[in-house]
């Protein structure tokens, strides 16, 4: 296990526990090493958002990228400065095993390539970040968490908003009960996306549409301000253009209910922009809005505004949290098993809505 | 048909289609009379909204009262100057058809009172405003109509928001298109009631809970702003606490589909405090927080806020717009029919959560 052993010298080299402080010049300790990160699939989340981050890491630095785009490779290569060596494309990204520059693999893929490139990272030793959902259903969760485990790595899945302030104190608030317990939700995420020739709109390669996509933040909308996973849920699905979204819904609305009495009602489209988290409890309430989107969360509150400094990419702090994680041999916040807990609940959602039932969800 | 050949008289008097001025001091035209309304059950919304509200109208004013307590007859007498012989309890009420003075009965009392007392109204000649929901379902709708339809008067639905700026915004911008088609709403109306000694908790008084209480404004909020009438709904029910929510949902949760594809996804509940309505196109959104409260509203939009100022009482623009009708011989905008509308969509949603299924509506 390459990299436990890694892990190992390096928590020995910082002294196990330490704070890893950010460089300070003057100072007695040199910097720690920062780990070395490759991005897998090289879309315009990868360009504009993680790529840009990752120079503003403090736990972890862009070391490699992996593309089936040789355009893609020179362009990266010459805009980050990486070593040929560490670009890699789909056919040889197995030998990555062999690169000690490369402690981190991030899959930045379709979804149906998340488990694919999560198992094969793992294999290669190295700890993995994928985005989210997690895959396209939670027997290929399993099978990821099977493989990480069995490897020895980390595995965390992209959400970025565990890490954002606004949503952090929407879950204070909701979960510390601080006007009182929750009662009723309302998350919802859409934006306007009918171009046939989306990857995400085809359901071999995006799993679903909207409730692939954007549910998960609805849902972990709801469940994280309630901080209880959901008992049953009940769905309904809308396709309004039959000739573009051909065998996936257009349109989801969906229903949790939780164990202490919370019922949220939520709505995932891509007819429209929507952008929102709102929260009851019995005379009380807060939200967000634009709540989910990457570029910024606006809260407000019955009393006023709910309102921290944006950060410049939510991704930063996300990164260097798994990073501090892999360090430390912490456990991770943003979990492979979190994204198995929402594929199992999309998948309810989902077959609520094919069978007009209310369905239920154990927890084990 | 004496409130026939009154409004008969009056029209002459004003000049038919003449536009009904206020009192202009010089001018040389007398004040019109006002209409006489009779408030019939004297609770808080009367108490605190109508009578205050009637003091400010321009074609209408408070001629009587009827009520089953001595206390209320004495203290509503003295503070507006009512003459004992209008002054009216529930036995002597049908004597009111002698009445001059009253032209119009506003019948405020629990919901399963709204039939008998707006029939009894009408077969007594005078006008009806009901307060919402029109009735306990459909079939007492229909009743109402039909005999306000004989006796030759007019009937409103108490729907004060037909009136009130925002709401009349938003509609014109769903309705106009003014940022595109509509694609997705949300409307939510709840606030925690869990005195089971409430009549709004009974169901023989409620018939239902939030759904026929709070209800009405979340469909409401839908369809007025995509001026269309749903074609579909699904619903699912909740009930966190049986002992208080014994035989009705305490949480409601809805969608409704329309003709042109829009989808709205609307919560009612007794639980918490939510009071919203949210509305999508493409790339836009417009709403309001609060929404549909008697109290005031407050609209965004993506560009900046919806502001308009906040009427004193939005019930004067809804009585005097019903007296102008009346007065006028005009179609009646918060009419009857709009109310019997409501209560089909409100029966098909309480027959879709008790059934789980799809329930379609088919609008003659």
């Amino acid at each position: 296990m390459t990299t436990t052993r890694r892990d190992f010298l390096q928590k020995m080299a910082f002294g196990a526990g330490t704070a890893l402080l950010p460089n300070r010049p003057g100072g007695g300790f040199s910097e720690p090493k920062k780990l070395g990160v490759a991005l897998v699939g090289l879309g315009n989340y990868a360009t504009l958002q993680l790529g840009p981050a990752l120079q503003e890491t403090q736990f972890c630095r862009l070391a490699g990228i992996v593309t089936g785009t040789l355009a893609k490779a020179e362009a990266w290569s010459k805009q980050y400065g990486l070593p040929p060596q560490n670009v890699y494309d789909y056919r040889n990204f197995d030998s990555i095993n062999n690169n000690p520059d490369v402690d981190v693999v991030y899959v930045v893929l379709p979804n149906s390539m998340h488990a694919e490139y999560t198992i094969r990272a793992a294999k290669a030793g190295k700890h993995v970040i994928c985005e989210k959902p997690l895959a396209l259903n939670p027997a290929e969760g399993e099978r990821m968490l099977a493989a990480c485990r069995e490897a020895g790595v980390k595995l965390s899945v992209g959400y970025r908003l565990y890490f954002e302030p606004h949503h952090l104190e929407v879950r204070r608030l909701g979960t510390e009960k601080v006007y009182g317990a929750v009662k009723m939700l309302e998350t919802s995420l859409g934006f306007s996306m009918a171009d046939p020739k989306v990857w995400r709109l085809n359901k071999a390669l995006g799993g679903g549409g909207a409730i692939m996509d954007l549910g998960v933040y609805a849902i972990q909308g709801a469940r994280w301000t309630v901080g209880e996973l959901p008992v049953a849920v009940t769905a309904q699905g809308y396709v309004r253009d039959r000739a573009v979204f051909k065998d996936i819904f257009e349109t989801m609305a969906f229903q949790m209910e939780f164990p202490g009495g919370a019922i949220s009602n939520s709505t995932t489209t891509y007819t429209s922009y929507v952008d929102r988290l709102h929260a009851t409890t019995d005379y009380r309430w807060f939200g967000l809005q634009p709540a989910f989107n990457a570029t910024g969360a606006t809260g407000t509150a019955f009393n006023g505004k709910i309102e921290f400094p944006t950060p410049k990419f939510q991704q930063i702090r996300q990164m260097d949290a798994f990073a501090e994680s892999v360090l430390r041999d912490t456990p991770v916040l943003a979990s492979g098993e979190e994204g198995l807990v929402d594929l199992k609940i999309i998948e309810a959602i989902v077959r609520a809505a094919e069978s007009g039932r209310r369905v239920e969800l154990a927890w084990g």
